[in-house]
């Protein structure tokens, strides 16, 4: 439980004692700078002390005072989640916009009392885990007759209760961060494997909510593919499913709080699906000189029937930056090579056979794979996969982001999904939106595969641009409007794994039948009749009756 | 398009020519009869000119009249599904329930205007694809101000649209039969590979409203898991999703309309992910004496990633009355014998060495596999899996059920998923409950695994009791009853891929949460404000606000 006591930051990513001192960062600019063409300044850190941040608009409803703060660390603590405009505001003291009260509910009837008196005192809910939303999901707008905002932390309940070795599945609750959900599994040789890049510092229940992607790269791809039931506590009541591994009885009731981004209620536990460690690793990197053959070779791959729990295509530009090695230096644009990194795993065979077969599809779209393929053979519980370069450098990149706000950079990422047929131009269309919203067009934009279908990729996009002292979020905003704009335009979904939460919401509106904005509006009135869950997510603040 | 001009019978399962002469019908009851210890009568099937009608309770809306009917032999054909109950009644001549229009649509805005005609003149609009429903999910009870029914066939909209080759995913009518997509599929080397029991005779659009299980025992077990978009045609307008491979945005769209049995809106059409067909398959049977240690191999499959076309256990009365070889007779009591048929198929690679490792799984249990695997490399345009005997009876299966309606003998099955720990539990009870609810307690019940997960089984049982004249309904509801209660007491789902419809609602009731109930009502009531769509299937027929 180390993860829990060391000090996180206030206002950046993750430990505090993770941001890089003076030295450090001026290296890092300088190497940015080169990059970019541009010279990245030394800002000051904040001091919690001397944040902006006014008094309470509410006072702590007297029947959760019990579990309840309006302790002006808290409440900066909870204002944010971590997208590039919260560590940009954070970073500039800016706390304007946190909740008025913090409750730390320690189990369901505490968290049922949160919601009454929210309900009571006309409060906005806003359930919070590990807050490390990029998509400003626990950032609440209040209107209407809403008169604060209290954020429900439910890092007071974060065990897990029971394990099932027989089914391999786990009861979990919500609050369990990522690391300690792990440790308490591994006493029973056990493995959720579900590791979003905010794996340290996120929570399963803001898994669930949000739909986070995972550790494998197909098949098990989001937390959707891991969880056999569900509880949620709305303030009409408990939602409960029931423990199965399948069911065809109506629409599947777990799908409706998969994704619902705490706007029907706050999830509490969950059985999830667990695994026992992988035994065999079989992985190789292959090289192309196109990114757009690497593309086809993912796809087939996708399409094998081969189900690899790594297939990450990496373009020329996001393979340098990350520290993969390329047999050839990359071109600027990054399309011109690429690094399709291959991993089988299996806690019960061998995984050469499959490993084989996927780097002849690659080789066979003019891949190259000088090194050949690694086998390993591990006990049960011994090492994992962060010795690897890029996955090393995937839980890095948060901090990175955090370093480059420091130093007056933009640095900001945006995923999406669509179908093979539509890559290539969609994949022309971002980056040529992207680039003409770069300003003075300087700036580096790289692709990767997060993860891929038979039908289609998930592209993930990094852009790194210069920023103007009291302009950041303004020209970041462009960025993201342009990207956003043309992944919408041509076809693709805004977000694959980030969740919508409030930054999305526009192009959510467009993707999303209107007729299933009128379902789930009218699903949130059943559950929340007046309205305070996390108003402005997915559904305009007034989307229920009362407010 | 031959199965569409071939007859089909109008009160029992598939083709009318298929229903047997009297000396196969005789030998067939003295082969149940022996099993049984009853002595089977040979029953007059009915005449379309003789059976109980009534006039219909509404005319035919103007605006619809194009494209719709009155006529005997359509209101007769639309008025069951082809469940137990459906076809005892349908072989007794009565066809009270039949609908009183059939309107039969040529595209969407022929279909909208069913809906609003149906608004106007407060009838229920009950969708039809190919009539298989086993559930009662085509047969409307009206109440309120309803006046009538109109059950709208789908026929008219039945062709494979568009084919993406590069994204393997086709565009599909739903109104299109198994083997007719198949078909059009074939053309273009692909296949949906999406067997249901009722494959020949059901539509993409009724596997989509009921979440039809298909021939995958792992992974792509649902049709769920083949859609990537969806349209339905709704009162209130279009509900049409984006063609994506997955999205992280929101609550899943395509998961609403999935399982909604024509509650919310029509499916008209989706993108469906296909694949070319296989070249390589190897498989192997494995038997064992005890059904349970059978089920410990199908687990220890299920949980080794090796991710099987086929894995289904087959208890060892279910294996002999389907004319799988043991190498053993069967007990009595089915459960002291069981065989495990193995099968990996791919179009990609061979799939010996995932067989072998399956194998080797099973024969830990104890199983024994005296034929060893064996391995096929085909055309790929060439063969299928229908020589095996296990396949070819379980498309004769429903066949066999309308035939022994006529000898006066009840058969059915029914069918749920658990988890692993509570499989031998369920089992029991189940066995009990059944056993204790056949008359003079004489009968068979048998049992295999449809699909098989991680986490659990989907276990699905067959039950054949001995008629009495007059009170065969009841007999089957008696047994129906104690087998859904059992189910749903030892916390099974009511269904695993049959649906829920009008016959398993009081168990539906009790497993969904009640909370989801309120919502899908809700929904229910944005999308069909008057509440004609298939009143009763899933809630209450008054679940909207104006009935």
């Amino acid at each position: 439980m180390s993860s829990i006591q060391r000090a996180r930051s206030f206002w950046g990513w993750g430990f505090a004692d993770r941001f890089p001192d003076d030295d450090a960062r001026r290296a890092i600019g300088a190497h940015v700078g080169a990059l970019l063409g541009c010279t990245p300044e030394l800002r000051a850190p904040p001091s919690l002390d001397a944040v902006k941040m006014g008094p309470p608009r509410a006072a702590v409803p007297a029947d959760i005072a019990a579990f309840a703060t309006q302790g002006r660390e808290e409440r900066a603590r909870h204002a944010y989640g971590r997208s590039y405009r919260d560590v940009a505001r954070g970073f500039a003291g800016d706390f304007a916009t946190a909740p008025d009260v913090v409750a730390i509910p320690r189990d369901e009837a505490e968290l049922a009392r949160v919601l009454a008196a929210c309900e009571k005192e006309a409060l906005a809910a806003v359930p919070y885990g590990g807050g490390t939303s990029v998509v400003g999901g626990v950032e609440a707008e209040i209107s209407g007759a809403l008169r604060g905002v209290v954020s429900i932390d439910m890092r007071a309940m974060g065990k897990v209760l029971e394990v099932d070795a027989v089914s391999r599945a786990a009861r979990i609750q919500a609050g369990a961060l990522g690391p300690s959900l792990e440790k308490e599994l591994a006493a029973h040789a056990m493995t959720l494997r579900h590791y979003p890049q905010s794996f340290e510092f996120s929570t399963l229940g803001g898994w669930i909510a949000t739909r986070a992607g995972g550790h494998f790269a197909t098949l098990y791809t989001h937390i959707d593919d891991l969880v056999e039931s569900v509880r949620m506590v709305t303030p009409r009541g408990l939602f409960a499913t029931r423990r199965l591994p399948a069911s065809g009885a109506g629409p599947s009731p777990e799908r409706l709080v998969l994704g619902s981004e705490g706007i029907l209620g706050v999830v509490t536990e969950a059985w999830v699906r667990v695994r026992p460690r992988p035994k065999w690793r079989s992985s190789a990197s292959v090289t192309f000189d196109d990114f757009f053959a690497g593309a086809r070779a993912a796809r087939a791959v996708a399409q094998s029937g081969l189900h690899p729990s790594n297939c990450r295509l990496l373009d020329g530009l996001e393979a340098t930056l990350n520290g993969v090695p390329l047999d050839a230096p990359p071109e600027a644009d990054g399309v011109r090579s690429g690094v399709l990194l291959l991993g089988f795993e299996s806690a019960d065979h061998p995984v050469r056979e499959p490993l084989g077969r996927a780097l002849a599809l690659a080789l066979a779209e003019g891949g190259r794979c000088p090194k050949g393929p690694r086998h390993k053979e591990e006990e049960a519980r011994g090492g994992d996969d962060t010795s690897e370069a890029w996955r090393q450098a995937f839980l890095e990149a948060p901090y990175l982001q955090s370093t480059l706000v420091s130093l007056g950079v933009i640095a900001d990422t945006f995923e999406t999904a669509c179908t093979w047929d539509g890559f290539e131009a969609l994949h022309a269309a971002v980056a040529a939106a992207v680039k003409g919203a770069m300003p003075g067009g300087r700036g580096v934009l790289t692709c990767r595969f997060s993860h891929v279908y038979p039908d289609g990729p998930a592209p993930y996009f990094t852009f790194v641009v210069p920023g103007k002292a009291g302009e950041e979020i303004e020209r970041w905003w462009a960025i993201k409007r342009a990207a956003s704009d043309a992944l919408s335009a041509g076809g693709a979904t805004i977000t694959h794994h980030h969740a919508v939460g409030r930054t999305h919401r526009p192009w959510y509106d467009r993707e999303r039948p209107d007729l299933f904005a009128e379902a789930l509006r009218a699903a949130k009135r059943a559950m929340d009749p007046q309205g305070i869950l996390n108003p402005g997510v997915l559904l305009d603040p007034d989307a229920t009756g009362c407010s």
